[in-house]
């Protein structure tokens, strides 16, 4: 029977204890919240849901086509002006989510014959893009600029190197200088993703480009996703003008993709707009973070020091860490719960994000219910 | 330099006259549309803003994180359910875009060592599927069912042939009905992409699967897109709930990508519930479609007879379908312009669409300035 074959697949999920299933959630629940990637608090934000609302009033509940046919508007050529300034950038594309963004850059600037070197712990949109794209991908040790290097030597023609600059699972930062040198040294382009350093890393959010000083370089070209600390959906590819018109010819994902919804543009802008004038946000959802470490790690827990607001914690297994993510919900805490297949490395954790907005007594609160239903 | 290569491919575009470039559309224009995939109109209708609106107040401007994670709301399990009934589906599954739904229902359902059979005239998505996917692809000819029958004869082990139903450049529809058939022989699975299909084909815009008598068959899975008829953004895949909790297992792009902004969600979930209360939307996006060939023809030029709601004229050359479609914007008609690479057999066209609202006026002014400007 057609489709036959994924019973097989459904058993052995069972069998191992990795079947994953949804679970709607409500408007007003009463748990805390360390799960979403909502860094700087502003999905409810009330400006950045009348962004959502008042972008659907003026301009429709959808873009209504491709971005080159009638899915661009005014609104999202000025998201794409601030973006890219308030980034460093000289333009910036927006894309339909973070995903799309990623699959663009990639596929776009790894031609037929180019090498594209990609770090281990990269997301699963930039693996993709890899997978995707015409030139042929080489895989290197998780952070590890000489790696890059040494891997940028042995090829002959255009080559980039792909990394996240905050990895999505334990939260730690690439070593974006190290590795601007590498690329530099061989003449190489850097793709980065900053989908978790963008509103929570470098003054005022800016993100970890611009911290590292790489923003606006002409061989630096950073993925954002607007899902995350900007509290609404979309990606953005920002980079130098004559990139990001090479894009617009050329990324299928950016050309036969619908232009991304005006509400989601709006609240986004608004989330940015919120950003610039509040850039204490930024900081505090860092300070989070290394709070949460601290505390966690001086109630004897295995944490990874966090680079951004990612703080991850180490299970034992699978089973214990659906275990515990369920436990801690049970006591009112939402937390994130890592497994096989979503982990380059096999192993389960829970993880947790700070968010610039919670309280003290909310990290306490969050410390003592991971620390009382540890496995 | 890094990057440097893409100025030769400017160049050459340049040379091509194939430069495209993005022109941000004001929120009050006087043009008259046949160039969106807003096929019933909805995209602006108030019930569908509302949706919007009321969505994003209520559950934020985004949805937080993966629909694993906290990115799933009652709203999208709401969508779900609603959207699989009103196609004849058992279950749905909602992602961030139709081209993400094409992604995932093509990887997930072509693992390692299977056959994916494939219309030469598929959606850039449903091509990278194929790309992305383990599984073999062998390209058919256009609308061929013997075609996917000898390829699907050959091949020992889990098959299936993908294809839209409405395929997007000249709007003509898939034997759907005899490529069933064909796969039914070598018990393999059919994935159809109902991304123009949906809202204008099928009793009251149930879609081209529905049309054809395989809405809910255990072997056939559908791909929709919330961004035309809806007048959205979004996907959504529907089919068997084994199949479906297959994707929530093993899909990437629903996995590692930020559920759908609430926003979109209730603009999608308000206009397919005026859809189910206004039936007739959905044929008069048909019937507009058909008289809009009927005069072009009757005017002399070379259009596609209209399957469903896309018209596609002939044009001489990329150089003139691009003046053509500036020549149809000067005169107050916004219509697309598809040329290389973004057409299969490299044939120039305007694409116009047809919408629910047009009216008989409207129509007849389109028919006038595109006669008056033909190159
Ligand atoms: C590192 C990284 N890149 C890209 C993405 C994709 O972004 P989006 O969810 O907006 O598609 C994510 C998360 O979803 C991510 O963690
Ligand atoms: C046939 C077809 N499939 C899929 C898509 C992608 O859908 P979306 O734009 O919602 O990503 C499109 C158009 O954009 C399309 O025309």
């Amino acid at each position: 029977m057609a489709f036959g074959w994924i019973d097989e697949q459904a058993a052995r999920r069972r069998r191992a204890g990795l079947v994953r299933t949804l679970r709607p959630r409500a408007a007003g629940t009463a748990l805390l919240d360390l799960a979403s990637n909502d860094y700087l608090g502003l999905a409810r934000h009330p400006e950045v849901t009348e962004g959502a609302a008042r972008a659907a009033r003026t301009w429709g509940g959808g873009s209504t086509g491709s971005r080159l046919v009638t899915g661009t508007t005014e609104l999202h050529a000025e998201l794409e002006r601030e973006l890219a300034a308030f980034c460093g950038f000289e333009a910036a594309l927006v894309l339909s989510s973070g995903y799309a963004a990623n699959l663009a850059a990639v596929t776009a600037l790894a031609p037929h014959g180019s090498l594209i070197v990609s770090d281990a712990g990269n997301h699963a949109s930039l693996i993709d893009g890899c997978r995707l794209a015409r030139g042929t991908a080489q895989v290197t040790a998780h952070a590890d600029p000489d790696a890059v290097r040494k891997t940028l030597g042995g090829h002959d023609g255009p080559a980039v190197a792909v990394s996240d600059t905050v990895f999505s699972v334990d939260g730690d930062a690439a070593p974006l200088a190290a590795l601007a040198e590498a690329c530099r040294e061989h003449g190489a382009g850097l793709v980065l993703d900053d989908a978790h350093g963008l509103g929570v890393l470098g003054d005022g959010g800016r993100g970890a480009p611009y911290a590292a000083g790489l923003a606006g370089a002409d061989d630096v070209v950073v993925t954002v996703t607007l899902s995350k600390s900007l509290g609404s959906q979309g990606g953005a590819v920002l980079g130098p003008a004559r990139v990001i018109e090479h894009l617009v010819n050329t990324a299928r994902t950016f050309i036969f993709d619908t232009g991304l919804a005006p509400a989601a543009a709006g609240a986004a802008l608004a989330a940015l707009r919120l950003l610039r004038r509040e850039p204490g946000r930024a900081a505090r959802a860092g300070a989070v973070a290394r709070e949460l470490h601290g505390r966690l790690t001086a109630a004897g827990l295995e944490a990874v020091r966090p680079d951004a607001a990612v703080v991850s914690v180490r299970a034992p297994s699978p089973e214990q860490a659906v275990r515990w993510a369920a436990d801690c919900r049970a006591a009112g805490l939402s937390v994130g719960c890592f497994r096989p297949p979503s982990v380059p490395d096999g192993i389960s954790r829970l993880r947790l994000t700070a968010r610039a907005d919670l309280s003290g007594a909310e990290i306490e609160r969050a410390v003592r219910v991971i620390g009382e239903t540890r496995p």
